[in-house]
């Protein structure tokens, strides 16, 4: 299920080149590091490569060279980007940005010398050569230095990555293989023998090869790269490869093939290339029927373009496909019978476009690219589909030219899903303009999706008229980041509440959520990053939990106090703490609200919960002060003025380690709280008074030598606690100031108890368990 | 992310066995088909094996038997149920109900005779049978006739299902390896060394076998099943095997062990079978080092228990484990890396269970089951974990005894996923008393899950005072089916509507959803099963788009009209039509708002957009009347009085085929609509209309051998369509009436277009487009 109020996908729209003979190619294009990107260009027909200069990137290197303050937003990005023509081919097809000499500025990788058509193609061509970046210093004196990487005839996709190890990049890419043997037939009605991806309008029999070129060593002197074949026997008419980590984050990258075959994952593992059918795409008709003008009875089945989109936590939740070749059907398989190991796939046909004339499948459009992106900023991926358009007659009906204007074959279709499983989406048209390819980036340096998109016009083939690059800024991303993408997660723990702490480490800024108030206390819980400045209000109070926190009197951590009989407060001198350097700090704030009181009894006892779990869809029920005769274990305190309210606990969101646990307690005038020595309890334990109602209540150890069964009030050590003070653990410690642990692993305590004093109204207080395993 | 509002659970509870001297197992136990579930019930000590028929299944049979009216809702389950004793055994372990003669009877399978304890297993014992259901008429008169499996010397659990192929039942059995080689070690200081589960505080360092049974041709005569070893060579201490379609619906039963080992996952592929690790669970402590009090210096470790939990559309999101034997540690696991392919998953710890000496996991407890299952009927499941309790020294302090009344250590804990892949969740405890085991069903036979608990009661191991079996009645799953669950679902198309239907044959009662209100008539979509009865009130039409409706002056289907210039009235003289009784029908409603209108301009026509797509979160666009020469197409009607409004798609949510499009139109006084043949379109038009505002207006066809350059009035055949009459279809007919498709496949129509006629006010008028390959 989608989330609530999806936004409506808007995007601004501004012409970048508006001084193109065609249109093919665009690439995202990051010049160098901690850059905003670029982009590169290219046309099949006019042969050039062009870089075009992302305005805020160069004006960032200018200010830079001239020592200026620099500011992002005062920088248009939506005229024409400055052009740098980069190399200029014959025919050049596919392009990949990379930084091959590793040197920080990223390169391009071009193929290009396919031939002029697939009938004629140039079996001495295909070339695949990269163009070294000169940096910006010598951008537009320096020509970029072209080098060769390999050759197969009429190559046509590639894409860089890691397939087949870690440590040495390397290129796919895939060819068309072409000659005299394969057989041929021209289908297309009215259009030319002559065509874009130089493989349209015939059938192509011989399967293509998918090549992987290994870097040397020596990039610069290298003659050529290590090629080796990675499947020649199962893929024909190849229109797109799509390369992502589809092993996990973790592994290797892999390749999503768009063929006749239609969508194929190759992938290698255990030493060889895996292939595993994603879905066959659009079927293909018999073209032996009597009918030769049935629906699609062209060349083209199988798949065109595929890209993986991710939903919720699952990276690959759909694939979106363009089926078949220059297709006409937008299509998304999604998972079905889903088991804990194998993925099969269900083809959903979302749209069907094109002409009457394209549904026949020549090859003629109007799709042409897909590509999956998380633009509306909800953590779940939407898809682009790139149309190009279709072609029609002239009004003297004398020539076959692009459709003018908008229509609905052309421009980018924008579909979000609401139910993928079943393949149920929304749609919407975010472009009218014709689409040949579309690169995504961070293009206006915010932080939102962007796109860029060129119009199709490959000459006789399509030829949109006055092809542009258009740069489509996002307007309407709303990054709604999960709840649970907090440093601090509250949830509901069998009617107390738990929290969830980022370490203070992974926090940039002070993290804060509310607890409770309780005795004109506002609690609340903190986490501090390394050296952060805490303040404290005059009548607050802090307890450090994790990490610790230093004034001029000294540092405080969760258990460092000098033990029992030693009480301090909490309150500090200092208007401002600093946390641990090292370590940041979790800390408990406890801020006064109005005068501090005392109170007759448990129940008029001020408490407000204030712990909301309600952005998570939980319902947290409000904490009250119970009876303790009426707990579990209270069956030793029928009628004592003793009530316990419990409570919060605290554990890292990482490993889940508890950090400590929260409760509170109160006790009436003269109340035994009952000795104990927590023989049957794995914590370290401190109290925290809140009012000190019965004036001289506190903690009472037992001496030495003492029975707890008989013991009178001499026999006890006798601390009282006064308001905002804790005591030191009363745990015994070893020589190096460690609990001593005793059977059980328990941390072994003196007896001792809470007692009420003299006063007539209760104590109120609250303690604090603490994990003695974690490391602090 | 959780959903909003999740409920808090809420469960009802009754005793339904109070008479009982142990407590180990229970199973959800189907007597026969088209019952609500009873329950199996066994002790380890009594040796008895019990079924307890729910009275709602024993109502029903009685009201049958009688030839009485039934009405589960009138039972009362929360007494007592009637007990049957279905066998006695010297110690059965493990309980699986399955109808082992396909007679639509479950029959019990029992594990039984694995000795007092571990150390003494009887060597000829571990006995696996199985009892025959006498059938509901014999009950409590006839024996359940007993036959033997297999054995294996302390045999502990079994679970049926189908595991190497599909075709033969089998039971995969776990042991345990018992005999003087095994090393063995009294390691709890102050619990008895005969316990629950055979095996309890013994280093156990032989793996265990787990066997596979299959069931023979001739169940009733067969002495013994055949077996084979799926392995025994990897799992020591196996507490649970847990059974699921692991590799997919459509796949074979495999296992999940929980062991010594932790969890893995046991499946069989490609002749043999495969075992993957899925979580160590809790690791094994160092036995050797000095201080033997160290935590978790026990013999327990690994796993002791698991279920796998769907969340969305993913069955195996999560793996819930409790860790280690008899544990303390409820975790999840988490998908981590997750590729296209491979899955690795993640282990994070919820909580940490049990007084400081079951924490020494000597298999003391308290956790003993987990179950996964979706309790609040939002899609997701949910996991349970039984926790059996601890147990303390009695009040003088001289014997060992359960602690008393609830505590933290004992109950049944609730636990739902908020962020499963960090492991974050919400808890709830949803009962206090002790449990050993959890069955889950729709023992109410409402729609909501309810579940079964009996306390731990085993004979100087942990001894529940007088244990019972007690029914938890769910009280709070508010299933809220997710949107997309519905037969009509919603969506934005790219400025129109689109609504995804079920195929009639799939909704049991008729469905509706309100798509626009246009000049006075309310347009609703409708979905009626087969024979559904469907009134048309007087003023209002029913316009058929898939499917046919039938009334006394015959039959509707949504291109049955014979040709134009045939017109019909889309009302009905009678008050209800028929839906056909095969394939039902999906209509258009087109319902009257107050008195029909006629209106002077397009934009006076009352137009209210009533398709709401909010409860998808997708905000839709109030649909309204555009000048045509606004449209993409619209260069040639410049200054003329002729709008459209576009519209809705209507397709099939199984195979998304499109089943028409829908849009209106407006023209004015002796608009000329222009002359079309749809040589660019493939669909079968008609038109209805709402408005005859021109009074003359409507299907004007051009003449055969008229030019439509230079056709004049005289050159067309007129049909003025009156208010609520559809025209029959323009296209050309073969001779068996099918639509003549002409090249590309369109389908060919003579010339024809909408001629406004003499009125000064304006026709209003919707056009259906079909889609011609649709199977109607």
């Amino acid at each position: 299920m989608a989330s609530i109020d999806l936004p409506v996908p808007e995007f601004g729209r501004a012409v970048i080149e508006d001084n193109r003979k065609d249109g093919y190619w665009v690439e995202t294009f990051k010049f160098g590091e901690d850059e905003v990107p670029g982009l590169v260009a290219s046309g099949l027909a006019s042969g050039e490569i062009e870089f075009l200069d992302n305005p805020i990137a160069a004006a960032k290197h200018e200010a830079k060279a001239k020592g200026e303050e620099f500011y992002a937003s005062e920088i248009d990005i939506t005229g024409p980007w400055k052009k740098y023509q980069v190399a200029k081919f014959d025919s050049p097809v596919a392009v990949v940005a990379v930084d091959i000499n590793r040197n920080g500025l990223t390169d391009i990788v071009v193929c290009h010398d396919y031939g002029p058509f697939m009938l004629e193609c140039d079996p001495k061509g295909g070339w695949i050569s990269w163009l070294e970046n000169p940096g910006r210093e010598n951008l537009g004196k320096e020509p970029w230095k072209l080098r060769m990487i390999g050759r197969w005839p009429a190559m046509h996709r590639m894409k860089a990555g890691y397939f087949t190890q870690k440590s040495v990049m390397e290129i796919v890419a895939a060819s068309v293989v072409c000659g005299p043997h394969d057989k041929v037939s021209l289908s297309s009605p009215w259009q030319s023998a002559f065509c874009s991806c130089s493989l349209i309008h015939y059938l192509q029999i011989t399967p293509i090869p998918i090549i992987r070129f290994q870097a040397p060593e020596d990039v610069l002197n290298a003659t050529e790269w290590q090629r080796s074949i990675i499947d020649d026997e199962n893929f024909t008419v190849i229109h797109e490869l799509t390369v992502k980590k589809f092993n996990g984050p973790t592994g290797l990258d892999s390749i999503m093939v768009s063929s006749r075959e239609g969508a194929n994952w190759l992938y290698y593992e255990e030493g060889s290339w895996k292939r595993q059918l994603l879905s066959s795409g659009e079927p293909k008709e018999d073209r032996q029927q009597p009918n030769s003008l049935s629906p699609g009875s062209g060349d083209h089945w199988g798949t065109g373009c595929a890209d993986a989109g991710k939903i919720g936590d699952d990276p690959f939740a759909y694939i979106a496909t363009l089926d078949p070749f220059h297709g006409t059907t937008a299509c998304v398989l999604s998972k079905v019978g889903r088991g804990m190991k194998d993925t099969q796939w269900r083809r959903h046909i979302l749209d069907i476009y094109g002409t009457p004339n394209q549904l026949m499948k020549y090859g003629d459009g109007p799709g042409h690219y897909i590509v999956c992106a998380d633009f509306d900023g909800d953590g779940d991926d939407e898809f682009l589909l790139a149309l190009f358009g279709s072609l029609d007659r002239d009004k003297d009906l004398e020539s076959i030219v692009p459709t003018k204007g908008p229509n609905p074959n052309k421009g980018i279709m924008y579909y979000k899903a609401i139910d993928v499983e079943k393949g149920l989406f929304a749609k919407w048209k975010i472009a009218e303009e014709s689409s040949a390819r579309i690169a995504i980036g961070n293009f206006t340096g915010s932080d939102k999706l962007d796109l860029i998109s060129v119009e199709y016009n490959v000459p006789r083939y399509y030829e949109e008229p006055k092809p542009v690059i258009t740069l489509h800024v996002n307007k309407f991303a709303k990054p709604k980041p999960a709840v649970t993408e907090r440093h601090i997660v509250p949830t509901v723990w069998d009617n107390e509440g738990l929290v969830y702490l980022a370490r203070p480490k992974e926090v940039k800024s002070q993290q804060s959520f509310p607890l409770i108030e309780v005795a004109n206390y506002a609690i609340s819980i903190e986490i501090h990053p390394l050296g952060a400045k805490i303040p404290v209000g005059k009548k607050d109070g802090i307890k450090v939990l994790y990490g610790s926190v230093a004034d001029i009197e000294g540092t405080r951590t969760a258990l460092g106090l000098p033990p029992f009989p030693r009480i301090a407060p909490i309150s500090s001198e200092d208007k401002e703490l600093s946390a641990d350097k090292e370590k940041g700090a979790i800390i408990l704030r406890i801020v006064s609200l109005g005068e501090p009181g005392v109170w007759e009894k448990a129940g008029d006892v001020p408490v407000k919960t204030t712990f909301n779990t309600k952005e998570l869809g939980l319902e947290f029920p409000d904490l009250k002060f119970t009876k303790v005769e009426d707990l579990w274990w209270g069956d030793n305190f029928k009628g004592v003025d003793f009530t316990n309210m419990s409570g919060f606990h605290f554990r890292f969101q990482d490993d889940k380690s508890q950090i400590a646990h929260l409760q509170f307690w109160t006790a009436g005038h003269n109340v035994n709280c009952g000795v104990h020595n927590h023989s049957n309890d794995i914590f370290q334990e401190i109290h925290i008074c809140l009012s000190p109602g019965t004036e001289t209540g506190g903690m009472w150890r037992l001496k030495e030598g003492k029975e707890p069964e008989s013991a009178g009030p001499d026999d006890f050590d006798k601390v009282p606690l006064p308001r905002l003070n804790e005591h030191g653990g009363l745990w015994y410690r070893d020589s190096y100031g460690d609990a001593v642990r005793g059977h059980n692993n328990v941390v072994s305590y003196p007896w001792h108890k809470w007692q009420g004093g003299k006063g007539k109204n209760v104590d109120v207080w609250l303690a604090l368990e603490f994990n003695p395993d974690l490391a602090q």
